[in-house]
């Protein structure tokens, strides 16, 4: 065992997952002596707040991909591993990966989640975007759709290959059905004008009584108002059934013909193999404590997404599956890892609502910050001013702020090359 | 036939292919009466030249790719097809396409090179790098290498593992040996702390006698030093015998052994599908009179690298296959054809040598226009200007401006993201 990382007599601690949870947790480990390793089957962290921009032509992949050994070039005590977990052995303090096996004294779980189709037979028909390479499938399928649509002949297979229905209405539903309408209006009909852009529909379906159920009252009307607005239709108290490739159906006896289904109406958790199932929820889940430790293990933690903790009496069904929950029990369980060396008193997690905002075009976002409600213009600015914050590394920030600007003064999007997979030559493994 | 463009009352010009050669023929039919149809099977323009820079992490794709629709946004004559051609039936001027057939008036088949092994059976196992995908592509191996090596227990694996080939020393090999040397010096070390970085090999291998045989002695003389001095082992007048994924042989009995060969010793051209044989040199290139017009077919012209032109006594063997003759050919033959279709007679080609140049590394480049040769700084600032002023979209020479400057400053590459063909759900025709 061990042959992927020679071990050493320092404490080792492994980190599956490089999403906000695993990379401010090995951020905020920097001065820990110990050998901290960071395993994920990809080698960037991905900003999945902004995967709707890519997926939409707004921004390219690399704005939001940062290398994760460039991230960690300045802390002398992490490992990375391009790898996949394939089994944990919590008894015998082991992990299977697929380069090979490693033995760990703590273990933290923060492999997030992946879309959830709530046991409907759709997932090689409906688009998920919760990944660079997704979210890029999606993008060429929207623009595939256009330039097939420019000859085809059939009414009705061109009106179905113009309507694009998302299914869920949270922050990523709310922001790409509005940045399709901006599409819609201020690129598409430059890029294909043989079509009749009018024909484009937009349809945003919700199985909850409003938009952005997270969020407060007032930013459930403005985001609804400000689609309605753009144009795009928005069914509430809706949901899906069934997609035959062809057809979306609904509970209210839809029927949409549509090319295109977005999905983006729930997630599940990415737990990992081998931990006892009692300790998963049905959503995949995995249930902490108060310490984000795995119940009946000490030395094992779960964080972000994939983390159910409820003995916060304020979020007894589990924190929002958000980023800034990810972030803070990552820097959290660093503390805790700490103390546990040290024979302390482990520190309960205590989640501070930073607030919460949704973009839905230009000029047009909402913000719940404590108490206050904020829309318009303001929240629209806030927005971009938090994304780029959190965004990892000057160059990307900049990239993406010119990107921004530059969409901004001119209405364009620039981001509209169609890269379909390839069929490699040469496997590495 | 013509329900994937309807068919009006004015001349039909179909060009195939939206490279070099392509786009400036289109642009230079601005002001034509007809309908001009641009078949492309790809959605974008691709910068050929700094493909390279791609695939060892100088640049995102994005930044060298152009979706070909928006660079004739304004040109009201120019319908743009995403489909590839798969026969021509010359006598009938018609094309078959993969949605559909077309007929023309006049024909241009501008469809460029792939790249020609020679007869090797390596396809499946040397890499190519004349398309984006395949630039991603090497890259993505390259940097798997390293991320595998950082495990690899047995010595001779891990040797290969970071030992990279480079077959041909035209521009492209040069570009790419000097960009892995410059990656090796001040990118990788930081990256991967772990590997000792003093075991990573480039070899380059050129069959002639010396590199960049399309430029000056001087210029061979310059780019052989200056790769030298960066850590490349180079071989002249050595070919490759065969590569099996292992081992790559040589005429002067080397044996290498490395995991990546990267193939740029040589292209043939793409023909359609459908011109009579004899018109086909065996490179596959397409033998054109003084006006591009493929021999018998007073409609149809190529340019660019797949056009065989051995009228120009200068150029007694055709001309080389550069960016500078397929932009000329383009543009004569929008002239030709606005001649052709007054009934005057038609403009041989003739080529101006603007020059030409190559890049090794960091301030140091080398160029020969006219008679004068120049190298290093100077030479390198004047290719960045010059690959700047070819590529299309502000917005692209902004990017790229910033990527650059950013490198030069900061020895750092920010393109190291391992995206690796995802396998899609859903196949949009």
């Amino acid at each position: 065992m061990d042959t992927i990382v020679p071990g050493t007599n320092l404490p080792r601690i492994i980190i599956i997952g490089g999403g906000f949870g695993g990379i401010n947790l090995a951020k905020s480990l920097h001065s820990i002596q110990a050998q901290i390793i960071l395993l994920d089957k990809n080698n960037y962290h991905t900003f999945q707040p902004l995967l709707y921009q890519v997926a939409t032509g707004g921004l390219e992949p690399d704005s939001i991909a940062f290398p994760l050994r460039k991230l960690f070039d300045r802390q002398g005590n992490i490992i990375f591993r391009h790898a996949e977990v394939t089994c944990l052995y919590p008894d015998e303090k082991f992990i299977e990966t697929s380069i090979g096996a490693l033995s760990y004294d703590y273990l933290i779980i923060a492999t997030g989640t992946r879309t959830n189709y709530f046991s409907l037979p759709i997932e090689d028909k409906a688009m998920s975007m919760k990944t660079i390479p997704e979210a890029l499938d999606v993008r060429s399928l929207i623009l595939q759709n256009f330039e097939r649509a420019n000859y085809e002949q059939d009414v009705k297979v061109k009106s179905a290959l113009m309507k694009f229905i998302i299914v869920g209405g949270g922050p990523t539903g709310v922001e790409t059905a509005g940045a399709l309408a901006e599409l819609k209006r201020y690129v598409l009909p430059a890029d294909y004008p043989e079509l009749d852009m009018r024909q484009m529909e937009i349809q945003l379906i919700e199985a909850g009584g409003r938009l952005l159920g997270g969020m407060s009252e007032k930013a459930s009307k403005t985001a609804l108002s400000d689609l309605e607005k753009l144009g795009v239709h928005v069914s509430l108290n809706t949901y899906v059934t069934g997609y035959d490739g062809t057809k979306v159906t609904t509970n209210k006896g839809d029927v949409f013909e549509a090319t295109t289904v977005i999905w983006s109406a729930g997630v599940s958790g990415n737990p990992v193999h081998g931990l006892p199932e009692a300790l998963l929820l049905p959503s995949g889940r995995i249930r902490v404590n108060a310490f984000n430790q795995v119940e009946g293990f000490k030395e094992i933690f779960a964080v972000g997404d994939i983390a159910y903790m409820d003995s916060d009496p304020n979020y007894p069904h589990g924190h929002p599956q958000v980023a800034q929950v990810a972030i803070q029990m990552g820097k959290n369980v660093a503390h805790n890892i700490q103390y546990s060396l040290k024979g302390a008193p482990l520190r309960a997690f205590e989640y501070y609502d930073k607030g919460s905002m949704a973009t839905i075009g230009r000029n047009k976002a909402v913000a719940d910050v404590s108490k206050s409600h904020f829309k318009g213009f303001f929240a629209w600015l806030m927005w971009m001013l938090v994304q780029r914050l959190f965004l990892y590394g000057f160059r990307n920030r900049l990239v993406v702020l010119i990107n921004w600007i530059w969409s901004y003064i001119t209405y364009d999007k620039g981001a509209r090359v169609i890269i379909r997979p390839f069929i490699r030559k040469k496997v590495a493994s």
